[in-house]
């Protein structure tokens, strides 16, 4: 489409953000798709008669927004679409990644007991330097991964699944079958936040990258607190969708 | 505390993961409390014991995690708490924003008529190329801007909302109140990403900071899409919090 191969010095829109605009167009329409190797710098140079200055402010905003990303030594790619995760109901990593028809699996990094922290102490509705069961690991969906999980759980419960096989069988269904605690509801927080270097050790990226962090409570029957848990999505692999209703319109 | 200003040789932790740790902990129980300054740069190495190298890791990691921020040329400060804000029901800013007790306002960025993107015009059931409005925004909690927001409207209720005081005057308020279109309900789709210039700009943040992008679309009567928004909200002032029930167990 030559519409896109041109800027036009008559639009509002500074050089950059018309190149940007012409890109995500492109990748949007399948002229590149997910996966697709971009033209070199020296060819979207020419294409576009931009300054190497405008060419990599449009190329780091569009990193920034999640469609393109460098493979180092490589290239420039088409990023995979990020994968669209349900936010309506209490479920686990395995459960989502089979709703997704992908294959999940899990790296186990470490797992001990230690003294809750105010934090972990607080969540757990225990007293701060109670012994909790610590176990963190990474979930990988076909292999890439997708969020570092750290689960701390009641020393009760936690002693045993400490025992269990953490790469192969999913903490929920070990508590919900194996164990005998039902899991009810849960409660989440949600927050964006910049990858640290444990965190992005983890799971692979750069330190500094964009981060979903789920911090997730469940509670089990009589609102006991059974599983608390700060789930590290890569930002750039997942969104999450709900859908909200307007309250009735009494006084607002 | 003295338990905090130790480090521990025998500890399984790095040294910086250490005195992350402790740096936490101290703000988590109030020895420094938010808008705090902290010790110096000297007297934290002195404190703990360790390298400047060291130091730096954990400022960073303290950062990344939204607990403590520079600002320049003053000194390191303990960040101001997340808003909480229940993501429960379809509610706009200014109602968010007074039910937390806090002042809103909005800047005026830019309105005008545009051609409708392929994604606007997906969103709002147009063709692509269909006149759209197009209002850029930034909203503001007690004079700090929180979040940066792309409203696109269908062009029949657009053009009259185009005229009111946007600075003044909820869009919300506007489509309910003024020209009779009732909300229902809205699709939400959450990211974690970085701060492009423009928005980075508006929010007056640096690029690369995290942001919380919500992509609203908000349906009228008859499943009719009225608005569609992006809503880049700076990742370190808020987060979004909600319970969700798990399924009952059938079959998972």
């Amino acid at each position: 489409m030559m519409s896109y191969m041109m800027t036009d010095s008559e639009s509002p829109l500074p050089l950059y953000a018309q190149v940007e605009a012409a890109l995500a167009a492109q990748i949007a329409d399948g002229t590149y798709p997910p996966g697709a190797q971009l033209p070199n710098e020296a060819s979207l140079l020419a294409t576009y008669g931009i300054s190497r200055t405008t060419l990599q402010k449009t190329v780091q905003n569009l990193i920034a927004r999640g469609l393109i990303e460098i493979r180092r030594g490589k290239g420039t790619f088409v990023a995979q679409p990020r994968l669209t995760q349900p936010l309506t109901e209490l479920s686990g990593f395995v459960e989502d990644m089979r709703a997704h028809g992908r294959h999940p699996s899990a790296r186990l990094i470490a797992r001990r007991v230690q003294k809750a922290s105010e934090t972990v102490a607080a969540r757990l509705s225990l007293a701060p330097g109670t012994a909790v069961v610590h176990i963190q690991r990474v979930r990988m969906a076909d292999g890439t991964p997708l969020s570092f999980d750290e689960t701390w759980l009641p020393q009760d419960i936690g002693e045993k699944i400490m025992e269990d096989d953490l790469e192969a069988e999913p903490i929920f269904t070990l508590l919900e079958e194996k164990y005998g605690v039902p899991l009810i509801e849960a409660e989440y927080r949600l927050e964006a936040i910049l990858a640290d270097q444990a965190v992005a050790r983890a799971l692979d990226i750069a330190p500094g990258s964009p981060i979903f962090l789920i911090e997730r409570t469940s509670f089990g029957e009589g609102e006991r607190p059974v599983d608390y848990e700060k789930l590290y999505y890569r930002g750039d692999q997942i969104q999450f969708v709900t859908r909200l209703a307007r309250r009735k319109p009494s006084r607002r």
